[in-house]
């Protein structure tokens, strides 16, 4: 299937397995957000715990904080009506551990690598020190006009530099509280 | 991230990194169902597109109707109180092109590999002849007592025979339509 | 509101009851669609039910099932890139008995009140026979700009007609079968 | 039902804004906890805005996060199994104006009334001083047992007095920070 998978997407897929175990590590990436999520009702499912899909929504969430949090915007508007965002290209989680409703789940978020339109974020799920859950997620930079098909475009590099930059300054922003 | 994931899961992603490009190719694996699904509003997002998650939801409901159409349950119930069902341990999704409110959705599902406690099933999402997304997802046959962590449990052959039998009894079955 | 409200809910439950015979019943308003809706894994919650949430989502499909078994659209795109549409400026819903993953619900939908602007929907879902719950929801015909508030604008005469209408060819008309 | 909601919204809607002012005035009801929440990207849908269901989803949260607050817990397991909860018999909400993505919603919750088995609370949710929504949810202390159907139980007088209580001890409580 990934072989398939053209261009830079599939790139930046192979550094991000590559990378992926960088992440958090001493020697490696550092986790450019840190929150915290409370497991809502909404999330949990019949089986008592906490549906699989509910994970990709908080990185989602996590994502959309993180850009926040580097003073970019989710979806930059253009006089033209056209939007630039990030939709995603390819996502993935693997499960190491049930989570159930009310349960407070710390989230730490890596950007692994970026591509000339795409970031590749990974994403750690841990509940009291125990692994939850990991996630990816490549998300493309797209200029979305009306009715067209969505277009990928260059990543700016001002862009690319809060992305990556020593995260200092990220560091420093306080990540808004999560319920 | 995959290297550190142990045991039978791990096996049997690398096999269904193989032989993913079978499914529904005329060398390889068969799709077990072929169903149909619209487009709800709920699952669309302020992009004017169908959100990520949807497709996940979809492969859950697609895997479901695949064990109902092969004779199997979802959930089975024991005296004492614990289940056994079919957790997912590991899930990815990769996309191709947008889908839109009110599409009608051809989704296919192939079983991929079986492991002995896992089952790992490939979906094909198209519109129109146009390939939409793919996914994946491995799910772990688990018992499930109230309280306690799941147990991974061996899939009794008779299961194996009814996910991996040439497919002829499920393809006479005729699976449900779908909204 | 609190004060009606007050009591226990068995009261409001029968009102409640009483109205609902209205729907469905020989003296009064006839459902102009019958469809049926599998519950899925995604509409369950931690306390092994149906979460409430999910009868809106049914409530929405199965109104945009009838527009569209009425040859109505559920957004009309006009070349100047606004829209109309149909959003919701009150709901409700009753629980009766609880759903479950698996159970297949009977849906009724009338409509019971159009006013210059809005459309008053009645829906009623069963199980086996059993009631489960009773919504109403309030569609306001809006133009939607992007950017600018909702305009509520009158409903044409010919949707009128066709949501008032003798229900006989919407009844010939057969719903889609759902999942 | 019908009959009332006949007309057009409008008469409805004035209705309630008069109910509104209740929640909130000076002559009644006071919020128990006031709460913020910012607009997820899961909570929009195609048609740019808050998908409507989300409000119930919150409703929810908020409820959750009162009966923490008021040292409650949202579910109570006993010896034999069986728990405790509040599954919702009736649920309302009605809409003022659109919230979108990323807006800050404030969301404010009163109890309106306590029968011997139900609470029935009050939500207004308004953005920069903006009435967005308000809406009601009658919950019903239940005793839930596997298999079995809910059976309402009297709420006991210690939970009556915390959700009822002149609100000084849960207004001192800070709520927690929402995301």
């Amino acid at each position: 299937m990934k072989r398939e998978a053209a261009g830079d997407r599939e790139a930046s897929s192979r550094e991000a397995n590559l990378e992926a175990s960088n992440c958090e590590a001493s020697s490696g990436l550092r986790a450019l957000l840190k929150t915290r999520r409370r497991v809502e009702f909404r999330d949990t499912d019949a089986a008592g715990i906490v549906h699989f899909s509910a994970f990709f929504f908080w990185m989602e969430s996590a994502e959309h904080e993180l850009l926040r949090s580097a003073g970019l915007h989710v979806f930059e508007r253009h006089s033209d009506g056209s939007e630039t965002s990030w939709p995603r290209v390819s996502v993935s989680c693997d499960y190491r551990s049930t989570a159930r409703f009310g349960d407070e789940l710390d989230i730490a978020v890596c950007v692994a690598a970026i591509g000339r339109t795409s970031v590749t974020y990974q994403f750690v799920f841990e509940h009291d020190g125990r692994a939850v859950a990991q996630g990816r997620v490549v998300a493309v930079r797209c200029l979305m006009r009306p009715g067209s098909r969505l277009e990928p475009v260059a990543i700016p590099s001002d862009i690319v530099a809060r992305l990556t930059a020593s995260d200092a300054g990220l560091e420093k922003h306080r990540p808004e509280s999560t319920p």
